[in-house]
C-alpha cells in the first residue's frame, strides 16, 4: 500500500475512508489515507466488520454484466474501500452517491476513469495509486451500475444470540475488591489488537488488558464509575466491571455489523440502569440493560433527511450521550442530519423528540455547564447547539472545513467569558463557541475567536477546568513534523503563539508513523496524556506531560501496548469533564 | 373474473386483497375475492396506484432467469393481485412472506402449484380460477425468486410538485356562505367514480359532486366542522371547504403511492391547524397544514416489529385519530405493531411515544369517554386498548376471528355497563368489551359478551347515543342474501334474537350485488343510512330507516350516485360519535 502521506492533504483525506481502505492487506505501515472524521485513528489494517457474502446481490438488467465471482470480488473490494464514504447503500455521505440512476448515465468508461485516477475533491487515485488492478477497476465500474447489495439485518434474535453474561450480578462482588484509585484509571483502547488497557493513573502501570471488539471507537462508564463499556467497531460492546479484583469483562453483546457510539444512562434515579449503543449497520440503536448488556429494544433510524424530507436507507447512528437534565439519551444522527432525545423513564412505551439539525451529525460534547450539546455537522461545516433542558436546537453556528471536536473543551476566554471550542480536519483553526447566554448573552451561540493552529487534520482538542492549557492535535495532518507534534495554546492569553510540543520524540521511539493522538487529563488536572500511536509490529508509547510546567514527566512502554490511540480517564469520563 | 361468490368462504376470502386482484379487466361486477379487512368496500376493479414501471428491478443470479418483458409482466401482476396480502416488498402481512431466503427453497414446481391451487389458508387458486395464464403462473414462480422490485419512495419534493391550493385561504369566506345545516351534512364515498356526494342529511338532496382521489376510504372533519378531509387510495388528499356557496375542493395534495388515513388536529388550541395523512407506500405519514395541506414533515414509519424486533422494510400506516387528552395524533403502524403518540405541540421538534401492541393493527375508534382508543391488531385476532391520557398500552384482548370495528359502537350494556363493540371478518361473532375501569372494573378490557350474528363478512358496526339499536353489516359475507341485509341488536335486551333487515329489497334496484355497507347515523341520532353498492354500471342507492321503528324513511337514487360505500356524518365525525 502507498504510505506516502505526504502527497495527500488534508482536503483530500476528508473524503475516504482509511479503517475500510486499509483492511485489505492488512499493513503493518499506515496506508496512504489518514483518515476521515470517520476513521479517527484507523489508518492501518482492520478486518471488515460486515462480511461481503453476507449481503444480497441484485443484479440490474440494464447495466452490464457480472460474473458471480466478479459480483463476490466487487462486494468484497466495495465494503472494504468505499463503504465508509459512500454507504453501504451508496446514497452517498463523505462521498458522492454511486446509486444506479446515477451510474447507469454515467457509464463504464467515465466510472472507470474516476476510479483509476481519483478526484481533487477527495476520491483517492485507486488505478494509478497500485491499489487496485486494471481488472479491478473494471470490475468495479460494472458492479457500481448495479443495484447496490444490501448487508443482513442484525435484529434481536442475533443480538440474543451474541449475548453474553460471564458472571452475573448477584456472582459480583458487593465491594470495590481491589486498591486501585478508580478515579485515576484510564481505558486505553489498543486498536489493532482488539483490546483496552486498563492504566492505573497514579502508578501509571497497567493493570490488566482486556479482550474488546476490534479497534475501540470509545469508553464510557455508568454514573456510578463501577463499570466501563467500550464499543468496537465490529459492533461488540463489553462491560467491565471496575470493582472486581482485576477489573475484567462481565458481559459482551454484537449489536450490529457496524458501530461507533455507546452509553450510560446518567440521571438522577436511572444511574447503571440502561446501556445504549449505535450502529452503523443496520442503521439503529439498542438499549440495554446496565448491569448485563440484555438487549431490550431496538429502533430503527431510518428515516427522512432533516433539509430535503428524502428518505434514507441508512443514517447510520453517530455520537451519543447521556443527558443531565432528563432521563434521556442524546442521539445523533449522521446521514439524517437529527437529533433524537430518547427518554429512557418507560422504555417499553419509549418517548423520543426528533430535534431537526444538520447533515452530517458526527462527534461533540456539552458545554461547562451540562446544559448544551454541541455537535459537529461535518460535511456541513456546523455546529449544532442541542438545548437538554428543553429538548430544542438552539443554533446552527457555522465553523471551519469539517469540525472534529471529539467532545470539545471548555474554559473561559479571558475576553469572552465561557466557551467551547472545536478543531477541524479541514482547516488549520481551532473554533471557539461563546457558551454563556446569560451572564455573555452576546457572545453565546457565536464563534467568537478563530486560533490558528499547526494544520488541518485535527481530531482531538483538550482543556481541563484547573488548567491554563488548551491542547490541539493534528494527527491526520500529511506532515509527519506536525502529526507527530502537539500545539499548545495559553488560555489565559489566546493571543500569544502556541508553543509545539514534540510528543513522538518525547517518547523515545524507533521507525514509524508515530502520530500523536488525544490529550487526555488525569482525575487532577495536573497531567495530560497523549498516545504516540505507531505500526502494530511497532513500538508505541503514551507519553505523559506534567500540565503546568509542559514537560515531560513520564514515558509508558510495554509490548503490550499496541496501537494504543484513545484514552478515556474514569473520573472526567464520568462526569463529562472535558 | 370469477364471481361466483357463494364458492368462496369468508375465511379464504380474508388472505386475498381484491382491490388490485380486481384491477386487471375492470370488472363492472364483483370479482370472486370479496376481500379483507385492507379492502373494505373495494372489491372491484381499482386503478393501480403503485405503477410497475416505477419500481426498481433487481435479478438475483441463482434464481431462474427472466427477460425484460417478463419482469415487467410479473412487476405488473405482482402489484395488481399479490402486494395487498403479501406486501410490495414481499415480507408478508395477511399473506405469508415471498422473499427470496423462502421463495428459492421452495422452486419453481411448489411455486407454480400454490399459484395454480391456491391453499386453504386463503391464497385464491390463481391458476385453476382461469385469472391467470399457464404462462402467468410459470412467470410469477421465476419472478418471486428475485429480490422484490422496490417501489419509487416519495419525499418532500413529490409531494410540493403534487400539492395544489385552488382557493387561497385569504380568498375563503369569513363565515358559512350557505344556509345548509352542516352538522347533518353526509360525506358519501362514491367508490369507483374518484368523487365524493355531498349530502344535506335533512332534505337527502345531493349538494355537490366533488372530485377526489380514487375510492375515498374515510372522511374526515375539522376540530371546528368546517373542513371535510378525504383521502384515495392513491393517497391523494382533498380538502373541502364546507363555508362556500356550494362546498367544495379548496386544496389538494398527493402524499405517496398508496394510503388509507386522514386526521386532523382537534386539541384544544389546535383546532383546524394541521392535517395528518397515513401511506401504505411509501410507509411514512405527512403533517400538513390543516387550512392548505402544505406538507410540513414527512416521518418514516420503517423499522422493527413489536414482537421480535426485527427490522421490517414495509410498515404501512393504517387508522389515525386525533387524540382528546394532549395534542397528539394516535398514528397505527400495521406491520410492526406499534401505535405511534405523535405530539404535534412542536413540529420541528416532534415527540413521539412509540406504544408496542400486536400485529396487525388496522382499524379502530374511541370508547365513549375518548380516553380510551381501541384498535384491531386484525391477524392477531386481538383487540389493542391503549390510554391516551397516560400514552400507554392498557390491555391486549383477545377477540374473534380477524376483527374489524370500523370505528366500533359505544353503548351501555344492560347487564356489564359502557362496553365498546366489534365485528369479525372471520367469524359470525361481534364482541363486546367493557370500558369502564372506574364503575365497572371487574368487566374493564374483557370480552364480556359474544353476540351471534347473520355470519362472518361485517366491515362496520354501529349504533348512537340516542338509539337503543345496534346495527351489523355483513358485506363480505359470500351469500348475497347476508351481504344484502343487516342485523340489528336491541341494546336493551341483548339476549333477544337479532332482527334481519333487508336494505337491499328495500332500495328497489335492478341487477347487481348490492352489497349493504356501513350505517351511519344522522346528527339526532333517529335516522340510520345504508349505502347499497352496486355495479359500477349499475344503479346503487343509500337507504335510511327511521331508528326508532326500523322501518324504511326514505331511499335517495341518483344518477351520479355511482358505487356509495363510506358515509361519514359531519357532526358525529367531527365530535367522534359512534
Amino acid at each position: 500500500m502507498n504510505s506516502n502521506n505526504s502527497t495527500i492533504t488534508v482536503g483530500l483525506v476528508a473524503a475516504c475512508m482509511v479503517a475500510l481502505t486499509g483492511a485489505v492487506g492488512a499493513a503493518d505501515k499506515p496506508s496512504g489515507h489518514p483518515g476521515t472524521p470517520e476513521t479517527e485513528m484507523r489508518y492501518q489494517g482492520a478486518p471488515v466488520t460486515i462480511k461481503p457474502e453476507e449481503a444480497k446481490e441484485a443484479v440490474a438488467p440494464e447495466a452490464p454484466g457480472l460474473s458471480k465471482a466478479e459480483f463476490t470480488r466487487a462486494k468484497q473490494i466495495y465494503f472494504e474501500r468505499c463503504a465508509g464514504c459512500h454507504g453501504v447503500l451508496r446514497k452517498g455521505a463523505t462521498g458522492k452517491p454511486l446509486t444506479p440512476d446515477i451510474t447507469l448515465k454515467k457509464g463504464s468508461v467515465y466510472l472507470e476513469t474516476f476510479i483509476i485516477y481519483g478526484s481533487p475533491a477527495g476520491m483517492p487515485n485507486w488505478g494509478t495509486s497500485g491499489e487496485l488492478t486494471h481488472e479491478d477497476v473494471d470490475i468495479m465500474a460494472r458492479f457500481l451500475q448495479h443495484e447496490p447489495p444490501m448487508p443482513p439485518e442484525f435484529g434481536m434474535e442475533q443480538m440474543k444470540a451474541s449475548w453474553k453474561v460471564l458472571v452475573k450480578p448477584q456472582d459480583r462482588p458487593k465491594k470495590k475488591m481491589n486498591n486501585l484509585n478508580l478515579d485515576n484509571l484510564f481505558s486505553v483502547t489498543l486498536r489493532d489488537s482488539g483490546e483496552v488497557a486498563l492504566i492505573d493513573g497514579d502508578s501509571k502501570k497497567i493493570i490488566n488488558i482486556v479482550k474488546t471488539g476490534y479497534a475501540v471507537h470509545i469508553s464510557r462508564l455508568s454514573a456510578s464509575g463501577r463499570y466501563l463499556y467500550v464499543i468496537g467497531r465490529d459492533a461488540k460492546v463489553n462491560l467491565i466491571d471496575l470493582w472486581l479484583e482485576q477489573p475484567d469483562n462481565v458481559a459482551e453483546i454484537k449489536i450490529g455489523l457496524e458501530a461507533r457510539s455507546v452509553e450510560t444512562s446518567k440521571y438522577q434515579g436511572y444511574e447503571d440502569k440502561y446501556a445504549i449503543a449505535g450502529a452503523y449497520w443496520p442503521p439503529q440503536y439498542t438499549i440495554m440493560k446496565g448491569d448485563t448488556l440484555e438487549p431490550l429494544k431496538i429502533v430503527a433510524t431510518r428515516g427522512m433527511t432533516v433539509d430535503t424530507q428524502d428518505y434514507h436507507p441508512e443514517p447510520r447512528v453517530a455520537a451519543i450521550v447521556a443527558s443531565h437534565y432528563h432521563p434521556e439519551f442524546v442521539v445523533n444522527v449522521k446521514e439524517t442530519g437529527k437529533i433524537l432525545m430518547v427518554n429512557y423513564k418507560d422504555i417499553n412505551n419509549l418517548t423520543t423528540t426528533e430535534i431537526g439539525a444538520a447533515r452530517f451529525l458526527h462527534d461533540g460534547g456539552f458545554d461547562s455547564t451540562k446544559r448544551y450539546f454541541l455537535v459537529a455537522a461535518n460535511q456541513s461545516n456546523k455546529i449544532a447547539v442541542v438545548d437538554t433542558k428543553d429538548d430544542k436546537l438552539v443554533k446552527l453556528i457555522d465553523v471551519g472545513k469539517i469540525p472534529h471536536p471529539g467532545r470539545g473543551a471548555n474554559f473561559n476566554d479571558p475576553k469572552y467569558g465561557p466557551v467551547w471550542a472545536t478543531g477541524h480536519l479541514g482547516d488549520d483553526t481551532i473554533s471557539l463557541i461563546g457558551t454563556d447566554p446569560v451572564k455573555h448573552k452576546g457572545n453565546a451561540w457565536k464563534v467568537v475567536r478563530n486560533l490558528k493552529g499547526q494544520g488541518g487534520g485535527s481530531l482531538f482538542i483538550k482543556t481541563h477546568p484547573k488548567s491554563r492549557n488548551l491542547w490541539v492535535d493534528t494527527v491526520l495532518n500529511p506532515s509527519a513534523e506536525i502529526s507527530q507534534s502537539v500545539a499548545v495554546f495559553d488560555i489565559g492569553d489566546l493571543d500569544k503563539p502556541y508553543q509545539v510540543v514534540k510528543i513522538a520524540e518525547l517518547a523515545g521511539l524507533g521507525e514509524g508513523p508515530k502520530r500523536v493522538v488525544q490529550p487526555e487529563y488525569n482525575q487532577k488536572g495536573d497531567e495530560v496524556w497523549f498516545s504516540v500511536w505507531n505500526g502494530k509490529e511497532q513500538e508505541s508509547a503514551i507519553v505523559i506531560l506534567d500540565d503546568k510546567t509542559r514537560k515531560l514527566k513520564h514515558v509508558i512502554k510495554d509490548k503490550r501496548l499496541i496501537t494504543p490511540t484513545g484514552k478515556f480517564n474514569v473520573y472526567n469520563t464520568q462526569k463529562d469533564v472535558y
